[in-house]
């Protein structure tokens, strides 16, 4: 952990002095991105020191060939890789021929990074010491176009701080990149063509295998005294590389800039032949517009998410800026207008886990962006999993199941299985019903059952059939039991009767079936249609209520607590804080097998039960769960203690929910787990956004309406949020004063606020 | 299955007629070898078609980059491999210019193939048609000298059967070899020097990383109508082959000869800087010799060898057959010679499995050693665990354990685990237990006590050691549990309380405390000196105790059986025999989630308990246990059908016994996983020998005696075999008009027969 990194600011991300150390972990914290692509913030110029270069484009993947040391049956073919793309913001620069590069210069001084969220714009500047009578100033602002969102701009000024000097740009794209994760060192990457015509620079390359074609672009003016300059096309060429030179003579004390103007597009959204003119296009509004609009324009984009998601917290400044930087990244990772797409657990950050989709979308991003953003987005999330169906119930099929019955990939690009641990690909099914879980939640929330008969439905009825089909019946317990899984506390390893994959599979039958009879009773039509589709028999479903009904539920009567699964007590209980610091991470400190045997949590297990069905179950039920298993909990995923922080406000231990808040929030900001190099946390940001909403807000849905239950940690004077629920939004404001609520909208809606029934009229209601 | 494969003999291994696509299951069966190296059937010529070379040295070997997807910790950092190493058999063969190469020659006819076990050498002959009017006859013998165990002899015949021919020889040694089986296809062998003297050809190679330093040799002599014959010192060479030539003119119905004397000498015996003088020291004396009394000592040898260990099989000549296969394998993989060697389970037939030593040497092969052989033999095998004992108890440090610990790795070549799926490396540590079974039951055949202070006793403390400190006691039953384990039955991973597991633990335990009061009563310094090292504690002792007392062992009241593991009656259960056929086996037909969740035993577990610890259970329990699990179990693993055979035997089911023996016992012959391409299953071959001398010959040792319990199968009219019991034969003779038993020794030994004790003295005694 290192707290001294990044300056508090309640808007800006920001890093001072030169720490060559550092440039990793930086590059990921103040990437960018705009839902479509992003990067790390790698340097414009030449950097010889240790960097780690990311440029990665939605959807555009790898299908690595799996390493494992022996094969086992039904293991996936590939692992896929998140892609390194062309680098399209390289600006070699030289000062009287001498070469730009941190790492070599004289000094380095006045080293500042902001990244500012409010705007959505990232700067760099320093100054550069040649020599004692030689240095510059650089200020190197970029952004990622939300509104153009194939486009990105570099405004990349050099002063002359010391000397009049010839400063000589030299932008580039290249598309001989390489990853740093690759299995077997294969090329991913195949150029096809280059072209340099006037200022412009297009790269068109094809990944290998799956056969994306991407056209890489850039365009560049040279400005000086806001006069722009003519400068010669010159251009060098090689097989993977574009590079073009402006060459500017300036004054001490004088200035020049380089706009770049680059990006990609790719054959997600164009034909393969079209994708130069596409690219031209892109470049043409671009240059049109300019940069000083094209700012503006990310400016208001972003005024424009913030008045939906922004929450802000009143005294704790630290806790501010680590909120925003979630919401920030969250809304740089995953736009919602692409239901392709999805939210990689490093987003735009780095290449790390080789996949777009876990089941933390289901489970802990879906309410992020159904509550801030329009429910189009969040139903586009469900849709991608609707859409993958078929390859769900293919990758069943490879495991022994059959009929229909589908298990939805541990991580996936393209719906099909790409990991290939037999723990967890084989056995970590609990993430099936997270799927279910989504739905159910979309629809409380959204109130739109349309998404049912439509596509949910289907989703229900495959997953339904492997829950029936994976259970076994115990002669001993008389029961069903589900053998033989990884719960999401993955440091158990193929135990049986995982308690939260019990109740979720019970659940998902039992949810599935009340809405077949629903849907046959409401929307004939698309009954018939789902039933002639999944051939389903009312004696199939009897058989699947059989089951759930008597599904086996592991319980200790003593301690009056569901054991998180069959033998949990026979390991030696010892709370985490009696182990002594020498031993955590246990992940890092302790082998596999000593891990399996201990009685140490990763994440929230049969406290995820308690999460996702609150309603299920007493406080009393909560608080002794609670009191059992959280001192087990090591905490070492990022999803963990989000989860705790929520359920800890539930249960009024106010200072605990607020260590495991700063925890989740500042996880990346304050390098807990030294390793933010490799990349951000992206979905457990939405986790982050859970712990104030629903934890200290207080934020259940029942009975079609939103309820709130408000608690203001010590540490701070006050915080607010805001919903969109049902298309008006409710604000809510916290302060030791109580709790105002207000509703932008149309219509008066019905709320719950600390318990009391409250109308809210549009634009005026407190309590 | 391919029963028709190998014609049947009492004394060789026999194919007829030329079949390309059985060449590389033939390079398996008629591996030659001697104890120091061996090598695949390949062929001497030039053979273009589908083709597995090998040729391995004893002891040498490559710790190849470990391959996994995910790192977990503990994992060793290299998966050892056999190495391919240079190729000294070739001989290329031009006919009239036109090169010798069966895949491409007109027509190949008359082709057989001939490993004539009781004389040790490997015969194949051919008639190969080039045209019309030229064709050859080869008849090609080859044997690796058991006299001389670093040289090997081919005696390569051609006779011109059509037309006048030219024949060229041109034998050669090539170190530019590659290993089927590598991780990363890095380069293993490194060549440092050729030399061509005269009709000699050596070349020195060095093992990259592990640095052995191996000389590989040859010398050709050329002979016609029994005249050597002058060839040029002609040769040929490039940086990793010396090629010679020797040309002879043959008129039709001529032959002539080329005898190539070759093989290896390595720095495991001999100073890097000495290899070739070495190398030439054994040519020198081979060529001496010359082949015919090479052949001659060949024959002697295992004339020798068969005296101690042939059995005898009356009436049933491919049991006869599969037998004797089985002990010649045996026999040319592991002299016992040379304590720093083991038996690797493809022996020198192929690369599978990557490591010398499993638990197979200690559960399976010792019997067949020690009873075939000098009891040395036996304690080589024993002191070769002793002598990796440090590394054991590092290997357990890196896995958390401390005080001396030791965990013995799953596959070794030198001590160090090279294995690394955790649920083998790191749970399947019963195999611990068997070293100190292996220890046992040495002592209790041989008498050999002195082993116990010398060595065994610091085995046996470390392993308590490690049993003491992997239980877990658990608080709801009041006793010690060992959670998280992989039993025999590899189709279970981390289960908690596999009975085989805990009963070894148990045990362990109890005689590591047994043995050291013994010693310190009887060997009083070495017990100093042993404590003095282990820095034991009374202590400690108590401590171990309480938990052999107190050891958890899983039972069901109803049934009446121990339980594999805890949970295991909530599996569904249904007999193998009621599985479809196209489940089978589930280990190429399931998926490994499929293959866990079921109750299919992959080979014996609680039943491997009842084979080590026979006297500890009555025959009913035996029945009682058989009867449950044997029904369960696909037999899997090569290891699975010997123990279920000695047992049905025990249980009088003797046609069970007698197909599961068939089973064990032609498994490579008859090819029965269509895998025999990859190599032969040498240590399960120990288990045949065991399913004749302890299930059939019903061979104990009760109190120092040994006892028989004879039985014949109804398919057989009698057999026979011997073992070495305390430096004097025993013979046993089962005929259906009884057993007859005959000692070759000094003094009279007391033993067991069919429950009545006898006293045999030397020379004659029957009942």
């Amino acid at each position: 952990m290192n707290q001294e990194y990044i300056i508090p600011n309640a808007w800006s991300i920001i890093e001072e002095g030169w720490n060559p150390s550092q440039v990793k972990s930086s590059e990921s914290l103040f990437s960018i991105g705009n839902g479509a692509m992003g990067q790390r913030a790698n340097f414009e110029e030449k950097y010889s020191g240790a960097s780690f270069q990311g440029s990665y484009l939605a959807g555009v993947y790898y299908p690595d060939k799996t390493r494992v040391g022996w094969w086992k049956n039904g293991y996936p073919e590939y692992f896929s890789k998140v892609l390194n793309a062309p680098n399209f913001i390289g600006i070699d620069v030289f000062v009287d021929g001498e070469e730009l590069d941190l790492a070599t210069v004289q000094a380095v001084s006045d080293f500042r990074r902001e990244l500012n969220m409010k705007e959505g714009w990232y700067e760099r500047s320093f100054v550069a010491h040649f020599s004692d009578d030689k240095a510059i100033q650089v200020v190197a602002r970029r952004l990622m176009s939300l509104e153009i969102d194939e486009l990105a701009v570099m405004n990349y000024q050099v002063t002359a701080v010391k000397g009049d000097l010839r400063i000589s740009f030299q932008p580039y794209i290249d598309a001989g990149i390489t990853n740093e994760d690759t299995n077997w060192d294969d090329q991913f990457w195949e150029v096809e063509e280059l072209l340099s015509e006037g200022h412009q620079g297009l790269v068109r390359s094809r990944t290998n295998k799956t056969n994306f074609y991407v056209a890489t672009f850039m365009q560049s003016e040279l400005i000086k005294n806001g006069e722009h300059l003519q400068y010669a096309e010159h251009f060098d060429q090689n097989d993977t590389l574009i590079r073009h030179k402006a060459v500017c003579d300036i004054a001490q004390g004088e200035s020049v800039t380089l706009i770049k103007y680059a990006g990609y597009v790719s054959s997600l959204n164009h034909e393969h032949s079209d994708l130069f003119n596409a690219a031209k296009a892109v470049l043409h509004k671009a240059t049109a517009l300019g940069y000083e609009s094209l700012l503006k324009l990310q400016a208001d984009s972003w005024t424009h998410i913030w008045a939906m998601a922004d929450i802000s917290i009143d005294g704790d400044l630290k806790a501010q800026q680590g909120i925003r930087f979630n919401i920030f990244q969250l809304n740089q990772t995953y736009s919602g207008k692409d239901s392709r797409l999805n939210i990689g657990p490093k987003g735009f950050t780095g290449e790390k886990y080789g996949g777009s989709t876990y089941w933390d979308t289901e489970a802990y991003c879906i309410p992020f962006y159904m509550a801030t953003k329009d429910q189009q987005v969040a139903r586009n999330l469900l849709r991608y999993r609707y859409e993958q169906l078929d390859k769900a119930v293919e990758n069943a099929k490879k495991l022994g199941f059959s009929s229909g019955a589908a298990l939805y990939p541990m991580v996936t690009m393209n719906g099909e299985e790409s990991h290939n641990e037999w723990e967890i690909t084989f056995e970590e099914i609990h993430r099936n019903g997270a799927m279910v879980f989504a739905i159910y939640n979309y629809i409380r929330y959204t109130g739109d059952y349309r998404y049912v008969p439509e596509m949910g439905l289907e989703v229900m009825i495959a997953i339904a059939k492997f829950w029936h089909q994976r259970a076994t019946y115990s002669q001993p317990a008389k029961k069903y039991m589900i053998l033989g899984v990884t719960g999401p506390n993955e440091y158990e390893n193929n135990v049986n009767n995982n308690w939260y994959t019990n109740y979720l599979a019970k659940w998902c039958i039992e949810y599935a079936v009340e809405h077949i009879h629903k849907v046959k009773k409401y929307y004939p039509a698309d009954y018939d249609r789902i039933m002639a589709k999944t051939k389903l028999t009312d004696r199939e479903t009897i058989e699947w209520l059989e089951v759930a009904e008597n599904m086996y539920m592991p319980f200790d009567e003593e301690l009056g607590v569901y054991l998180q699964q069959d033998g949990f007590l026979d390991k030696e209980i010892i709370p985490v804080n009696e182990l002594s610091k020498e031993h955590r991470p246990i992940n890092q400190k302790w082998s596999w097998d000593r891990i399996l045997r201990s009685c140490y949590i990763k994440q929230a297990d049969v406290l995820q039960c308690f999460y996702f069905f609150e309603d299920h179950f007493t406080k009393e039920q909560l608080s002794k769960h609670f009191d059992f298993y959280e001192p087990l909990t090591v905490h070492e995923s990022s999803l963990s203690p989000c989860v705790h922080s929520i359920q800890a406000a539930k249960l009024d231990r106010m200072d605990q929910a607020y260590q495991f808040y700063l925890r989740t929030s500042r996880l990346d900001l304050d390098d807990y787990n030294k390793e933010v190099e490799e990349g951000c946390h992206i979905t457990s940001m939405a986790g982050t956004w859970m712990s104030i909403v629903e934890g200290f807000g207080g934020l259940q849905i029942i009975d079609d309406k939103p309820s709130f239950t408000t608690k203001l940690p010590q540490q701070w004077t006050g915080f607010s949020f805001k919903i969109n629920f049902r298309h008006q939004i409710i604000e809510v404001q916290v302060t030791s004063a109580g709790t105002k609520v207000s509703l932008e909208g149309k219509h008066a809606q019905e709320i719950i606020l600390n318990g009391e029934h409250i109308t809210l009229e549009p634009q005026l209601v407190n309590a």
